[in-house]
């Protein structure tokens, strides 16, 4: 017998049939008799129904009010897995964030759980009751609705089955785990069954939009295992249990599996960043800063960072790389700023992309740079910028080259699965 | 300055701009000095929905669970009219039913509630800020999600009227005020400025649905002056303060008020009642109770009851209504005790309708009945029963004889409006 958490997205709970279909995946797991909660989205497109309405009301929405209108979402989905679960025998019952309660700080709208109080819910759920827990909401100290900001549940989830003491965190969604790379531009890519907290990280954060970024975070941190699922799957596929997904699972774990000593887990991709370079910056101490801090006032997040030796003596042309939902407000920022910085153009591009190759293997392996850059020039693709983590080397390049860089970093790094035809 | 409860029913919040016209009400109150509590229903259609997603899950719900679906309709619009108020420069915040919270007990679906906290309420209101409360909900002496039954919003707006000592409670629905019979049938109906809480409930019960009997009869208990309206009017209308509607007020406000002396007040109609006859029912002691006993036990309600006699000695006939809604299950009830009750036959009508005429004024003036059977007659209306109460005559006649039952009735105890043709 474990404790199980259970998280089933947007796309699972859209309607009637479909919540039918993730209660009976629930009632397998209670039946295998293990204590299960559950944590649900909203419908999908009910979040952002709500969210329109909030905007049509007030374009500068009071977050706290804008909380009360989209928590309701998960509200009615909770209920009514309860309901479903009910009618099929199980016992179960929801718990709102309000009631357990799920105590958050900071702003609405994207508040974060600072603790949750679970006793009564681990008597329930002792006693044989299903626990249904909306996802995504919380209570501030001063008693009000709060939310965690878009994709929330996945946090919600991890947090819970941190706060209860879960064996396993299960995440169900419409894949069935986490891949090499994307199957849809490599046909041969491969399911992995482990990945560690950071491999995921990397991956989730440049593109393999499989969980939200902060929920594995904080699934590291508290040291919860996270199986990524599916949960559009026939009543005699393996149970989740047979660990059918991929497990996310720390460093220490991971060696203790022993696997084949892979050195690249998998390739990310992610058109979502713009570049930015500003030409002829006067090359002297305190330039960089003065482009870079107004920046990181405002908020936007620089990733890749070049400078190139300019032309002219004494200055030198500065590369870097924003997401593209800030580029106007970047450039904006930045011209204002121009007699101070000192720059002669701007020059933006957002026909770029980032491919990432990612693995904790890296650490201890050399020559992943090197067969990075090979493969790629080797196809004649140009790489614009560079970017390097302990387990990650990102490049930038022509958006237009994005799945072929992928289909030949996949082969290069040896991750095709054999007996599929390549593409 | 006044201190006022206005409640929105959900035509007047179904959708952004309608919201927008609810918050152009309540702000032009705020403006007039006025502190302001404002009860919301869901969204035209969307209880409707939400029950309906319950009944899918599970067709033999659990309320609790239910009650955490539906009261999601009315937490969505506080939030929404919260925002719009705020977009129009109103201070406004919502207080949800478990934040106040509002105390309910006896059974989830239809809780009633036992008290409401409002310290922090009436401190949130007299610095300036609206209270935006939804209606319907509530919270079980357990911290659950409770909701009153359908139509509660009404009831929730006495509620928290008495529990701030409002000195109005607002009710804006479609209609512009309580009638002196229904509009549609009689286009000389009359608009009442004023009508006692005893007449309301007569005439909310048999068939003036402008408000729910329950409120009604909360309203008469904690003496809350209650006032009908319309939220469809322009900006340039009269304001609630000039009293536009229909005021709901007591017997000794009534009086003082010193209205012409009129006897009757509305005539109301009703098509939701069923006759049924027993034929040759034994006339001895406990007969009678042996009919309805079991219904009673069985929770229907029999209204109008005659007993004539048969034409055999010592064997009657029984006349009486139960709602349509009951019938079969009525008959039901009787057949399985046809040996115990000794009937001859079954007689059932669903073509009946009772009109009711309706006023205070009826406890110290004669010869309301001999006006109503006299005119009736007059017209060659057969009257099928009768029962009467302190303020109130009602007659069942022939469903098809109910407009113009009710047209010769509202001209013979002289309601019509003058300058407007009969027709």
């Amino acid at each position: 017998m474990a404790r199980i958490v259970m998280k089933f997205g947007g796309t699972s709970m859209a309607g009637t049939e479909r919540i039918r279909r993730v209660a009976n995946i629930v009632r397998r797991q209670q039946a295998a008799g293990h204590e299960v909660a559950v944590v649900v989205s909203a419908m999908a497109g009910e979040t952002d129904r709500l969210v329109g309405f909030c905007r049509e009301a007030n374009p500068l929405y009071d977050p706290a009010e804008y909380d009360v209108v989209v928590a309701s979402g998960e509200q009615v989905t909770s209920g009514l897995l309860a309901l479903t679960l009910q009618a099929m025998g199980c016992k179960a019952r929801s718990w709102l964030g309000w009631q357990l309660p799920v105590h958050t700080k900071e702003a609405h709208a994207k508040a974060r759980i600072t603790s949750i109080e679970v006793e009564a819910l681990l008597a329930s759920m002792q006693s044989g009751e299903v626990a249904v827990i909306p996802g995504f909401q919380g209570l501030s100290a001063d008693g009000r609705v709060t939310t965690l900001g878009r994709g929330g549940s996945d946090t919600s989830a991890v947090a819970i089955a941190a706060a209860i003491g879960a064996d396993r965190c299960d995440i169900y969604t419409d894949v069935d785990g986490v891949y090499t790379t994307d199957p849809r531009i490599v046909a041969r890519a491969r399911k992995l069954e482990y990945v560690t907290y950071e491999e995921m990280l990397e991956l989730a954060s440049v593109g393999a939009k499989v969980l939200q970024t902060r929920s594995v975070g904080l699934a590291m941190k508290e040291g919860v295992r996270v199986q990524v699922l599916s949960s559009f799957v026939d009543d005699d596929a393996p149970s989740a249990d047979e660990l059918p997904g991929t497990m996310i699972v720390s460093d220490v774990e991971m060696e203790g599996l022993k696997m084949e000593s892979q050195q690249v887990t998998g390739i990310a991709h992610d058109k979502n960043d713009a570049r930015i370079v500003l030409t002829r910056v006067p090359d002297r101490p305190g330039a960089v800063s003065g482009i870079f801090s107004p920046l990181a006032e405002a908020a936007i997040n620089v990733d890749m960072i070049i400078q190139n030796v300019g032309r002219d003596k004494g200055e030198t042309d500065v590369t870097f790389t924003v997401p593209q939902a800030d580029l106007a407000r970047a450039q904006a920022l930045l011209e204002d700023r121009r007699g101070e910085i000192g720059f002669n153009r701007i020059i933006t591009d957002t026909k770029v992309a980032k491919i990432s190759v990612v693995g904790v293997g890296m650490r201890s392996h050399a020559g992943i740079a090197a067969t990075m850059f090979r493969s790629l020039a080797e196809r004649g693709i140009n790489v614009q910028a560079i970017s390097t983590s302990e387990i990650k080397i990102s490049v930038l390049i022509d958006e237009d080259e994005t799945e072929l860089a992928v289909r030949v970093l996949h082969t290069a790094y040896g991750l095709d699965v054999e007996g599929v035809a390549a593409e």
